[in-house]
């Protein structure tokens, strides 16, 4: 079999390496830092991560998804709160529906041990990418290591090396490749909430908590030890922006005033707030994905997102799922790294916007009466009519549908929603059904004429 | 004086580091490339270039313009030559009102021979940029020459280092830069036509010629030595795609049907088609412009454009410009790069913006025409009241109006002239004037409704 190369030993990294071990190559895994078993996370990266219905699938792919359940944590839905202390529920999906929460670290352990335990797949630590060069037997990999520069030689390399991938570096210098990275103007701060007194959560733990408050909010999703990873989403610039908390007096009033029921739960916030780094939020787009049939990029290396739609490690797992039926079908790698580039090219420019989107929706629209009305139609809708009407969140988190069908999808409902909501006087949704088949008319007639 | 470091001895290299020598700085130029003046050009750049007002002013700022006007050509216009053979002159302004083509490898000789000979300004050429570190006293310049690193020590770098600017590429790694490469899907070839057999030039030499074709084109620019240089603009892809025109019955077939008044003043097309190369079309953008009160990027390095305004150079010269002004007024750094980023920024996504929208009418609407005629009614406008309407090439190219608002006022222009060009019943354009009046109180409530 050939021999491959892939660069990063992250969450997608280490699933691909796994998933070419199935498949009988020679696998070689080079990661620029220590391994992370031997000590902390580096890098300002957050420490929890919702798995959805795309990472299950890659991982059942690889094989490794009964390791992953035993320290995945169901979630069920949104739970928001109100600044007067209202409390709302908004389900995920339908019953039995759940995204889980699952530690970076206890995740990237299990996929490099299930990679590290095939025969085939090694890998080397403390190895950085400093390029590659094509050539016609295959592609030479040069790396540092120990500050020695090491080039080996291999068939293929994989680039899962992250946002500021170094295999997509070497590729911008190639001629005609696209590439952007743009950073929100949004920055964000995690502090931990530890268990209560009694040493259990203390709050609701099957739920991701939001609290929205238009241009910024604070988020918290639960971890098995019963702590909460809180973290703060908002501008950097204005008179909230991130910027200006940076004495224990603004952070202590701005948390008074907009996030009152939290301080009774977080009593190290002044400390933990001064200690925790602010981090920034980069997207970065590029094309094509491939350098001939020699390197391919996956995950963050082709398409980072921002965070808050909980799909940056499920698109990169999908990615993989992807690549993999590729090789299933098909042995000639000209045809197989175009079609890779071809198909998720498209997704993941959808899971970008999608991603940017439901940042609005999740610091904004869900403090939002009329928002969250049409959330419970919706979901109304989908009990009586499931086959008519999967919502976009269910589609991009529950349904292996391509993220750019999603999204068009998406954009119908939306307008097919907007069509029976404006007219509150006909359509009395409370009282009675009918306004459903309007709605479903109305998108019926908008994906017949986009078909 | 303080120590400047200018990365990058090109045109707007050299002509910064002339601006700063003149201002009693000890500037050294460090350029990557060979002297230029011992051998041809590098590279696949363009041999001649539009020199129009906001370059002249910078040669001006400089104490150089003299020089350059001995090598200047002046273009009056465009020469549009259709299929049929049916030739169209279009002036680009008022009588007396050219751009001037020159040649690069002329232009940057003056430039850099007239920094040279100032006694605080050196050039190291052979001196490639691997980066730089900024700290409290400075910033350290991090050079190869032969093989070596070699650290230097300066107050000040501005990177004037091109498209693919390594000085920018170090920047790109700064927490919140934000930076896009995008390639057009179209390239280009240049092919020289000679003299005619009498040594004279073959065409007007008063003329950008111009073969516009849809979705491409042919281009001709005329040199001192009574050469023209001709450009084919178009598409990689599809029948009349650059990637088809690689065998000799391809090229002569294509240009015997697009442009059979070339055929005979090119002797030697298939010859030169074949050792020329094609070249592909970038832009970038990205923001910041300055890395703090240390570095700054200048030209290319900051906004690469495409060739289609004949502002890639005039708008690189105009940073110099931009920039010495604001060392008139201010000697707080860090007020005047943050002032730079502030001031160009907008200015250069609008050139970008321009360029783009130029090639469109270049290849397409200069053989149109309704297109034809709106530029004969903007000129006969122009004419009767200079004072009221500037058409936007004008603005863009004879005016030092800032780029983003000539962009503005260019699309309330167009919006006015839409509006008395639509019907044609009630304009009479060729028999009256009247229809100018209402164009211009068009375009006074367009402009008032926006300020």
């Amino acid at each position: 079999m050939a021999k491959m190369a892939v660069v990063g030993a992250g969450l997608v990294g280490s699933l691909w390496a796994r998933m070419l071990g199935n498949r009988g190559h020679e696998v070689v895994v080079y990661e620029r830092r220590p391994d992370p078993r031997l000590g902390p996370l580096h890098g300002g990266r957050s420490i929890n991560l919702a798995l959805s219905d795309r990472g299950w699938k890659a991982l059942e792919v690889a094989g490794v998804s009964d390791l992953v359940r035993e320290i995945a944590l169901p979630i069920r839905g949104r739970r928001m709160h109100a600044v007067d202390g209202t409390r709302t529920f908004q389900p995920y999906g339908l019953d039995g529906q759940c995204i889980y929460s699952v530690s970076r670290a206890g995740l990237n352990r299990i996929l490099v041990e299930a990679a590290e335990a095939m025969p085939n797949v090694r890998f080397e630590f403390d190895h950085r990418c400093q390029g590659y060069t094509k050539h016609d037997d295959g592609v030479t990999l040069h790396l540092e290591h120990q500050g020695q520069p090491l080039d080996v030689e291999v068939d293929r390399i994989f680039g899962t090396d992250g946002a500021f991938s170094a295999v997509r570096g070497r590729m911008m210098r190639n001629d005609r490749f696209d590439f952007e990275q743009r950073y929100l103007p949004h920055g964000y701060k995690e502090v931990p909430m530890l268990p209560g007194a009694d040493g259990s959560f203390q709050m609701e733990e099957d739920g991701l908590h939001i609290w929205p408050r238009g241009t910024f909010m604070l988020m918290a999703l639960p971890n098995p030890d019963k702590t909460f990873t809180c973290t703060l989403f908002g501008p950097y610039e204005g008179e909230d922006g991130l910027n200006h908390l940076t004495t224990d007096d603004a952070v202590q009033a701005f948390f008074e005033k907009h996030f009152p029921d939290v301080i009774p739960l977080l009593p190290n916030l002044l400390k933990d707030w001064n200690t925790h780094p602010v981090s920034s939020l980069v997207m970065t787009r590029c094309f094509p994905w491939n350098d001939g049939n020699r390197v391919a990029l996956m995950g963050d290396s082709a398409h980072a997102i921002v965070p808050f739609y909980g799909q940056g490690m499920n698109s990169g797992m999908e990615d993989c799922t992807v690549l993999d039926a590729l090789l299933e079908e098909d042995d000639d790698w000209d045809r197989i790294m175009a079609q890779y580039t071809t198909v998720r090219k498209p997704a993941g420019d959808a899971i970008l916007e999608l991603a940017l989107q439901n940042y609005i929706e999740m610091r904004d629209l869900t403090g939002d009466p009329r928002f969250l009305q049409q959330k419970k139609l919706e979901a109304r809708l989908q009990k009586k009519h499931p086959e008519r009407w999967l919502p976009l969140y269910s589609q991009v988190t529950f349904s292996h549908t391509p993220y750019h069908e999603a999204l068009a999808n998406g954009r119908q409902q939306q307008r097919a929603m907007e069509s029976v909501m404006a007219d509150a006087e006909k359509w009395n949704h409370f009282e009675d059904d009918r306004w459903m088949e309007a709605a479903l008319s109305a998108l019926d007639q908008l994906q017949s004429a986009t078909t």
